[in-house]
This record gives C-alpha cells, structure tokens and sequence, in this order.
C-alpha cells in the first residue's frame, strides 16, 4: 500500500517545467490528491533555481547512492542538500515516502518518457497502465546492474519511483506543449497508484515495448580533446529512432561523415542535450526490450 | 569599395555555431577569401564562452552606441571589451573595416535570418541576392528611428554590416542544420560584396518581403512579476506566421488563453527565445514590409 507520495520539482534548477508545475499544484493541491493516498511536494534545488543553473557545484541528481549519503563530505551545495532531501522524504533503505515522482526536461526531442530506475511486475504494470492512457508515453529501462542502495538517482530515495522526462524543452524556458504533457503523465502515475492501492487497476496483460540503456556516445573528439565534429542530421530530433550499423551519426566540420561501428541496432535518446554537452556526451544508446505483464 | 570584412562570431559566448566556423575558417582562410577584398575574423567574447555564458557581466552586443563607446566607465568586462573591439575592427565613425559579418544563433524556430540594422539602396541589393541564392532567408529591419552611431549592436561598428541569425539552436549546443546554414549564409555575404564590389552583381529589381520590428511582447504577469502562462502552443516555433487581433498568443498555467489586443496583422520573432526568458520577452513583433530595388 502507497500512502505518501512525493513530487519532486527543480531537481536540476534550469529545468522551469516542473518548477511552475509545483506552483500550480501548491495553489491546488486537489489537483494532486487522490483518495487512496496523501500527495506532497518538493522544491529540490532552488539555489540553482535562483542562478538559473542545472546546479550550484555539482550535479544534485548524481548524489543519492547509499555510500554518498553517508559520507561525511558536505563540501557542495547540493552534497549538502542531498543529504536534507533524503532526510525530508527519506531517509533512503526505510523512507517515510513510498512514492517519488521526480519532474526533468530534456533539451532533447524525446517526447514524453517515464525512466524507471528499477525492474519488476509493478513497474510492468505502471509501464502498461501509462502506455494505455498515454499511446506516445516512452518507457526508458535504467536499472541494469544497479541495486537501489546504488543508484544515484534522486528519486531512489524511494525504493518505488519514477522519473517523468519530457522534452524538447529548452533550458530555463516554458513551453506550453511540454508542461501540459509534464502535468498530463503526473496524473497518470498518480492514478495509477490509486488504482494499484484499490485494486482497481484495468486488465493490463501483454507485452510493452521499452528500451534499456547500454551506452553513452561522444563527440568525435581529437587527441587533444577539440570536437571535430557533431551530431549527423539524421539523427538529430530523432529520438528512439533506430540507427543500423553504418548509418552516419557524426558530421565533422569540414563535411565529413563519421559511420555507427556497433554491430546491431540502437535507438539513440538524449541527442545532443544540451547538459551533457560539456562532457561532449553526444546521445544514450539503447536497446529494445519488451516488458511483460502477467 | 569594400576593402577589408570582419566575421565577428562569439559575441555571445554560449553561441556555438559562430565560435566553431571561425575555427574552422581559421584553419581554411581560403574559405571566406574573395578576390577583392580581405577577410578577418575575431572571437568577440572568449571569457564568455570560457564560462559558457551569454555574457560575464551584461550583454556585449548592446554596449557599442557612439556615447556608450565614448564613456568613460570600465566596470564591466564587456564593456571594457566593447571598447577594445572598436579599436581592433573600428573606431565606429571611423573604421578600419568596411563591413562586419556579426554570427549569431536564436534558440527561436527562426531558420536562417538576415538582420539589416540601416535601410538604403546597398542593403536591398544584399537582401535581394540573399533571397535569390536562398530563398528561405528571412529578411528582419531593425533600423527604425536609429542611426548608426545611436545603434548599440556590434556589427554597428561598421556603417555598412549584416547580422547573420539562424534557428533553432540550443544555447552551447551546435546542429549540423544551423552550422550548415549559418555558413552558406555567410559565404553568400562575402559572394554579394564581391560582386558589388566588382560591378558584377545579377539583375536585381523587384521587391523583397522583409519584417520590420515593431516591439516586443512580454509574457503576462501578475502585479508582483511572477508569471502567470506561457507563450501559446499556437504561436511556439511558428516564427513570422501572422498572428491576427484576437488570436491566442498566451496559455495561463490554469489553462486559460489570452488573445493578441492589436487591431493589424503582426509578424512574431524571437517567439520564447532563451535569452530573452529572464526579462519576460515572450516574442517580438514585426510588420511586413516590400524592399525595392530600382
């Protein structure tokens, strides 16, 4: 049974999206409320907020694995603020939350995505029920090899949770169709656990088409670190399109294409989003699995 | 006669694409040389990039009107390198250059633009063969009720100059798309001047469709300047489509619209532009004006 939600907004401080989202829900809050459960929200970094900044020093969502946690260090902002969310809605390993929905946009052209950090039948079936609701909802597997005491992720300061990712949107700007889709799949997680609570959930047998992560690509950079080139325009905005072996998937600056070598086909996300720029990470690899429900 | 051109790129430092074609121009010169002049390049504002930032301070492409270059202040970086940049391309009244290529980039769904800030018979020639070598240039005059020395943009420093503009880009981020056209663009540029300055231009009579700016729109706030919607999914990315009085340029965060008050056809730019976003411009509005050529 899920008695305590929490909704998470502002966790990287230049994603507006689900920062105006909290707002409307702080004025509303009925909007959020369902019978079976009670409905709270957090304003994760609003430092960064304020700087109109992903972050202050550090990434905060890359600060919630068990060891980080409880490690002494408190030298960034967000090593700081970490450790006070998790003890606000945490602490993680036994958290007053049963729930975490935690908002992200993406500069990328990936629509509406639910990233689920880990695996299993209610996950399946929160997959199935948001796909039933939500036909272009895409679910994105990012569990592999990573226990939840692992996993860095914010939201798995709650063993169940879900990240909602919606982009394109640019940094530090609203745009209509990307908030409503935002606040639209917040709904359907939010149903969903209502009817999972009530024992209501529809029949949601079948197979659900997802993709698991295996690998971010970068730029063509030269020794010396210099990008040499960028993301091809077949690819770019193409978000969970298949790229066959061979397919261009760099462009250099003097005109040249630079070819996929892996040996099987993979659907691209993130392509070239603007965060992950710095660290010339081109796009996220993945593969196409099948979640099932029984 | 147009002896020596600048190409100015970086003046905002979290614009890739001018950044990256003066490395590569500067790795092939033989790419922006004509027969009848000499091309230079400058890296406007380097700090900028460095930190990945618009600016350091405030904005270098509004500090170059005659009074503001004759200030005596120096308390900001771009001020201070405003003042050195019209030493290196300048003095404006005076240059060293006869024309100035300004690279920019818009996070609006602007596709490539060429933005005139003087009217007169030479700027309609170029806007002319602008759009017969590429059709889909937009031409945008900004030269209302300012001369040259009141201007305050950069390429201002040259009496005769041309800001290239292409959409859409994220900010720090480069598209083949936009690298592509922002580089055709400018060789078109260099293509007009060397013609003009050899007397072989083509026939170039007829008229030119170009939007003349208007004023901007800010997004709608309440009377603490909090705001209250977002630019309307009918208007985001649709970039110089007429809006008409009464049509719906804004979306409340509660769902409700607000509809355009002007009593003529208005032509949207800049609609949701990132940079703008922290001042509340929503989107400029132009009207739609015939260039001649006789």
């Amino acid at each position: 049974m899920i008695k305590q939600v929490a909704i998470v907004g502002g966790t990287h401080g230049n994603e507006f999206t689900g920062i105006y989202l909290l707002k409307k829900w702080q004025q509303q809050p009925v909007l959020i409320q369902r019978e079976s459960f009670n409905t709270e929200t957090l304003f994760a970094n609003p430092l960064a907020y304020e700087q109109n900044r992903r972050y202050v020093d550090n990434d905060l969502n890359r600060r919630f694995s068990e060891a980080e946690l409880a490690a002494p260090q408190l030298s960034s902002h967000e090593e700081r603020r970490a450790k006070e969310i998790n003890q606000l809605l945490g602490p993680k390993g036994d958290p007053r939350c049963d729930f975490l929905i935690d908002l992200h946009t993406t500069t990328s052209n990936m629509g509406p995505t639910l990233l689920l950090t880990a695996n299993g039948p209610f996950y399946n079936q929160l997959a199935a029920y948001a796909k039933q609701q939500m036909p272009d909802v895409v679910i994105v597997c990012d569990e592999d090899h990573k226990s939840n005491q692992e996993h860095h992720l914010l939201s798995t300061i709650c063993e169940k949770n879900v990240i909602v990712e919606v982009g394109p949107a640019q940094q530090s700007v609203l745009r209509q169709d990307v908030f409503e889709l935002s606040e639209r799949l917040t709904g359907i997680v939010l149903d969903f656990i209502h009817l999972y609570n009530t024992d209501q959930l529809p029949e949601l047998t079948g197979k659900i088409e997802a993709y698991r992560y295996l690998e971010s690509l970068t730029l063509p950079l030269n020794e010396k670190g210099d990008r040499l080139g960028m993301v091809h325009a077949n690819v770019q905005d193409r978000d969970f399109q298949p790229i066959h072996p061979g397919d261009p998937i760099f462009r250099t600056f003097d005109g040249k294409d630079i070819c996929y070598q892996g040996d099987k086909v993979v659907y691209p996300s993130f392509i070239n989003e603007a965060a992950y720029y710095d660290n010339n990470l081109a796009m996220s690899l993945s593969e196409k699995v099948e979640l099932e429900c029984l």
